[in-house]
């Protein structure tokens, strides 16, 4: 894997959530976007060559909204860009991982991604993801 | 704020995370370090210009102890690189922002570090750290 390519942070609400990371981080949030197939609004600030990702659910039944329920706001996952999420994603299956999407899909931000089960990887979500070219 | 300097991860055990990690992000443990005051053991891997640091209770009463305890493994906090962590500090006290050492204290990795409580920042450990010169 190449570097973390960005934190993903459940939060109940962006509009209180994005100018509260724009003082902690001092630096603005430079895009937002919505991911309908993922019940998703997000918000990104640059740190160095990675990014935080705040990720509000568009939808009470949206994998956003049931992870705050379950566990509270805070980090949701770390992604990680890989050069070849077909490559990688073989790599990992046959390392013994569970991959939770057989075939990469698209995320937000320009990505092809797909997710690591946390049963495998201490508890943690992982994401790889390839830019889309 | 700089840079992901790394993202902290609580495991019950660095014997069994350590080569699951190496395969995970298929890089070496490049390094492990103790840090009694802190009572953990840490173990740290290269992505890109951050890190990934494992982190293991080394008493049953450490602060990742008891984290594991309370919410499982998982990631435990994120750390960002600052230029003056003095500077930084009175920064995030102006802005409002809790933090949870007055003054900043010794990590691991020749760091001086500082945590912001989770309560501020939406549910997210984030600590702030500045090499040693």
């Amino acid at each position: 894997m190449l570097r973390v390519e960005h934190i993903g942070i459940a939060v109940k609400s962006l509009e209180t959530a994005i100018p509260l990371y724009e003082k902690l981080l001092n630096a603005p949030c430079y895009k937002t976007e919505s991911v309908a197939s993922e019940k998703v609004n997000t918000a990104f600030f640059r740190q160095g060559e990675s990014k935080v990702e705040l990720l509000e659910s568009s939808d009470a039944e949206g994998v956003i909204a049931k992870f705050i329920e379950r566990k509270g706001e805070g980090i949701h996952h770390i992604a990680f860009e890989v050069e070849d999420i077909h490559a990688e994603m073989d790599r990992l299956r046959n390392e013994g991982f569970t991959l939770l999407n057989e075939q990469p899909k698209q995320g937000a931000d320009n990505k092809l991604v797909c997710f690591i089960h946390p049963k495998g990887t201490n508890g943690v979500l992982v994401e790889i993801c390839q830019e889309i070219r």
